[in-house]
């Protein structure tokens, strides 16, 4: 039986320290290639590029004997020129990250690093997106990799052909850390304050700036096992229907 | 008591015909304040904008004597600007769109006038993205403007805290339709063959192409609806737990 082949994508780009970290933690499991942003593409939420058009370079000397290729789109473009354009086929896995910062809770739905794993789940590929709760380029991901090797090891083991997880990973020492836990999202939201600044010509311009809130403390999320030295397992869906809410719309709707 | 505010916007643009349809199908109901991008934002997702500031420009001449602004934003940060720096409150409704093509189904995730309106619904907001299945400039907004009339005139009697549509309007003649359908999302995906062309200098560069995948024909689909000649209602919700996956992923990682 061949190798299988795992496509590693990111949303911090190419050159960011956490995709090194991850190829490095999967590269045992299977072939590994790399197709990523050539910028960081942080917050771009499932952005795809309709109105341009593409570029593709491969990339040499950032990934050892990997082949990688950078893409001027965004994480969700990127999978689809992956499988379209360089693969020519679905790879067994799809991981991506490791990001550098937290994309537990409400951040899943700005999140890059997710959207590329969403986007992946979407076309049948089994995804996973892995997040270090620390945003510094220096950030130490050697926890994070051990996550990494075992979940991706777990799957290897027991493969499920429908798999979309979230996984974050806290900012602690190893000494701290108290294992993989399964949860839910937090119910949680960013409340921005823009920055005013005046350009050279006095004209206003604005920078956006958030506040996190966290509105649900409940033990069974992300948000709560982080804190408590967890590394977190969300299973994503992209069916966001709220079923429960049908009955209550039709009735408003008077139907 | 004071009127309504009502807070329209879209990802097709400022001068979209789409949105001035919306403003004029809900100008009724309360005060009208448009923030719009300036530019087409189609496809953005849920995309914000982290390294670059933000421009805001009012905007005179396209909406009577409503007050309008631009952002140089995508449209969730049209949102959070128009929350913190043009209304200083959240506002009593959000409309988005009327967008210029479809939403329904999997392009939930992939638009810009549904990110809109759950970013909205995020921050507490009643919040509801309106789509016509037509992608033209020039479509006939008659039927969809109607259909808005109708589904938040109804919230309007029967108001819900929490709400978040997606409402979705066939491209059909009006003596075709057969009213309002709460459905759930279809499950699908867009296929993607990218076209590969050369530049004057010969080097390669890729425009996305799609082909839309129905894989779920259900009656209680979006799609199924749509095709029948319904306007379609998704209550939407942006925990994306799938919790359901939840002790299989356990069981996986041996917990």
């Amino acid at each position: 039986m061949s190798r299988p082949l795992i496509l590693v994508t990111n949303d911090d780009g190419v050159t960011a320290s956490g995709i090194r970290n991850l190829v490095e933690a999967v590269e045992s499991f299977g072939d590994v290639v790399i197709v990523a942003p050539d910028k960081a593409q942080s917050g771009m939420g499932h952005a795809v590029t309709i109105g341009f058009p593409l570029r593709i370079q491969e990339v040499t000397g950032l990934f050892g004997s990997h082949k990688a290729w950078q893409t001027s789109g965004t994480p969700v473009d990127c999978v689809k020129l992956a499988v379209d354009k360089i693969l020519h086929r679905k790879p067994d896995l799809l991981v991506s990250g490791i990001n550098h910062g937290s994309n537990a809770s409400i951040n899943v739905i700005y999140s890059g690093t997710m959207s590329a794993a969403v986007e992946g789940a979407i076309e049948g590929i089994p995804s996973i997106g892995f997040s270090l709760c620390d945003y510094s380029p220096y950030a130490d991901f050697s926890l994070a990799k051990e996550v990494v090797k075992e979940v991706v090891g777990a799957w290897f083991k027991k493969p499920q052909h429908e798999l979309l997880l979230n996984v974050n990973i806290p900012k602690i020492e190893r000494a701290e850390y108290r294992g993989l836990k399964v949860c839910r999202q937090a119910h949680s939201k960013w409340s921005e304050n823009f920055d005013e600044r005046k350009d050279p010509n006095g004209r206003p311009y604005f920078w956006m700036k958030g506040e996190f809130i966290v509105m649900d403390q409940s033990e069974d999320t992300d948000d709560a096992a982080l804190k408590q030295g967890f590394a977190t397992v969300v299973p994503v869906q992209f069916d966001m229907t709220a079923h429960h809410k049908k009955a209550a719309i039709a009735d408003m709707l008077q139907l």
